[in-house]
């Protein structure tokens, strides 16, 4: 049983009646609709709830963490930040879902920018497997279509992915790497680029299974037990 | 269930006295006892069957293939390396252990000699794990360490692995990649040093985790469904 | 100074008036022009020439070595396909160039299929730079656009790059990985994209700027001495 | 020419007897001495200058920053530190030596604890190239020896490394990944590990030569100029 936690900052669907007829619960509650199944415990956490709904408690008992966010990340503890960012790092996987690229906990965790090309413009977009061998993308043809979305385009100012799984389309002359996988400290971190929540992407079957695998990839039993700090020799140093 | 076929070249256990005690019913027996478990069902192949016991239709219904062989490298089929090449470019896992490294069907995957340093001088080894995220490691501690076995050095000409799970140190003095992964086509390959003929590493329960491991890992429901070939536009061409 | 040998097979130049038309003396002569400069003393090689142009003394005083071929790839002799594989793995560069990615070296390099999605219909082609950082894109903008060029599509069939530089865009609906680096053995590789023999590509500033400063980048003094076989250990082994 | 700004926080040699007698003048004076070429024009830089040495006007005028800190990691101001990650995001080249592995900038580009096991036994230390194409280690045999060394060793809590080019072998049992490279933003990273206070390891030919070698590949004229923001469409969309 994997226990997911699903972080929504769950703002514009309160402000933007668009947003709010597409995702009449919040996109968290979308999400976890979506990729729910029997090896799933699902909870959810918001912006306005204390701590932001990520006390330590509740992070203690997450495996896979997922973290939608977009108007208020500079709204965002820096305390829980750096929360998370530990949870990580001890072994905690984390799915970062489209404009949470630009969120404090994914910069802290790349170390760059995170900064990329964008337009809104409700054009198509294709996702195209480029690893048919990963298991994050199980399940899917050799691409995603997508028939209204937000354009991200390169540079995508992160660091070199451990792998590329999906590269994406756009009818407006771009292209994304927009399946990207991360290992940092003992935890593994998958970034998704699709889901502006002025479309329905989070309705999308395709994306829905994208996400599930994720879920299963990055709680995967990580390996061993590091050892760190100061230490005894294990061989003699004959001198 | 996973279909596990072990393939040992069956050779050094007929005519070396040490290695047929270290190995009564052969390196793939000891082999297939011990990583048995309920998820694997395992068959064995060896190099004097008819067709090296890989027949089309043994690959067929192959999910994994180990590889062990040393001195007969050259007595394999020119024919039966090309059907398993095309096996794991099809998805079929690979586990390539020891001196396995010099067969023909691990230079044709990887298009380099394969060349290394070695040294027979019966030498602690200890394997280290340099990332603690993979599965591969999956219950290991900081490192396995094997009281005598062959060195092999750097430089190993490989290709860049995908991912470097483990490093050897060996007392001699030198250091080796010991514990590699590479994709190839939609197949997975494990490559793991371990396993010279007259020292009982088969018998090391670490290292039998380790392999057991790579199965369920080169054997992970491979993603998507790739697409070859000629093919009509998916958008219209304006001129 | 760079030693370059640029390799065509010449067959199109011949025998297609559209091809002889854009490229009168061949693809290999209007490649030399492109990219002559002070650093690089440039030959040419072709398919007719005994032994394709390819002797071991013209290969022994190659730094780098640019392939283009596409329908006589099965005319190309095995032997000189292990001559030019052999001087790779020991440290001359290599540049394969569009439907080079069907050659016999190129696939013997990779150990996959390399094979795609591929059409031919005029389309509109923009290669974006994914990785701002490499020599080999130096003095590009964001990215290269082609007014006209045959499609090749994901999935391609080659092992995870070293490095991927450029990412495809067509019209047609397809991304493509259309710049990547390999290491094998001593050697350098880079495969770039674009050429179709029908289209004036290789008239292109920006095309023969990337293959110049390929040029550079699988030239440059590889760096350490590797050693390889049987070896005295470095230390004493007390037992 | 390439101007290099060689940052130490020269502290251990004005208060510990054995270091300053290896380094009379610090640490980065003895760099500087050591790597002294036509190509490289050098200043210093050290931790009680005003703003550390390293103003903006310094590090605009730095295409490579080497960085040496030991005990003093938390003294540096967390303002320079932003400046220099600003730098290197921008394209500045960093090298960040042996202890730097600790220091505030080396964490905030990795976000990962770069934590490590670590003894100072004055032990032997062997680092064996396995990247021989790799440019930082032009001139290098199969390995470079330490007689004594502080001992690092594995897990090393970094990012998977773009590129391994060293790994270190210890007396004492261990094993280190003590050549790592990192793309961030438009900068390039070259971590290299010796280099302990007490020891004379910046005297060593070999340790300058890769030092060296690493500031000519960190400052390689970066690629391509990338775009961000808000963008108009390439293409018309056609809906």
């Amino acid at each position: 049983m994997i226990s997911v936690t699903i972080w929504n900052e769950f703002q514009h669907e309160k402000i933007h009646q668009k947003v709010a007829t597409i995702y009449p619960t919040g996109i968290h509650q979308a999400l976890a609709e979506g990729i729910r199944c029997p090896d799933f415990s699902i909870r959810t956490a918001t912006l306005d709830e204390p701590e932001h709904g990520l006390t330590e408690e509740v992070l203690r008992d997450t495996d896979v963490l997922i973290w939608w966010g977009h108007m208020a990340h500079k709204k965002v503890d820096d305390a829980i930040v750096d929360r998370v960012h530990a949870r990580v790092l001890q072994g905690m996987g984390l799915i970062v879902l489209h404009s949470g690229h630009n969120s404090k906990i994914f910069k802290k965790l790349m170390g760059t920018t995170c900064a990329l090309k964008w337009r809104e413009a409700n054009e198509k977009e294709r996702l195209w497997v480029v690893d048919p061998t990963h298991p994050i993308a199980e399940g899917i043809g050799a691409f995603i279509e997508l028939p209204e979305e937000e354009m991200y385009g390169e540079h995508f100012d992160i660091p070199t992915p451990d792998e590329t799984v999906f590269v994406s389309w756009f009818q407006g002359g771009e292209i994304f790497r927009s399946g990207c996988t991360f290992r940092r400290g003992k935890g593994k971190i998958f970034y998704f680029r699709p889901g502006h929540e002025t479309h329905p992407t989070y309705h999308n079957k395709d994306v829905l299974r994208v996400i599930a695998n994720g879920v299963k990839w990055v709680a995967q039993p990580g390996g061993s037990k590091p050892v760190y700090g100061k230490s005894e020799p294990l061989e003699p140093l004959n001198k």
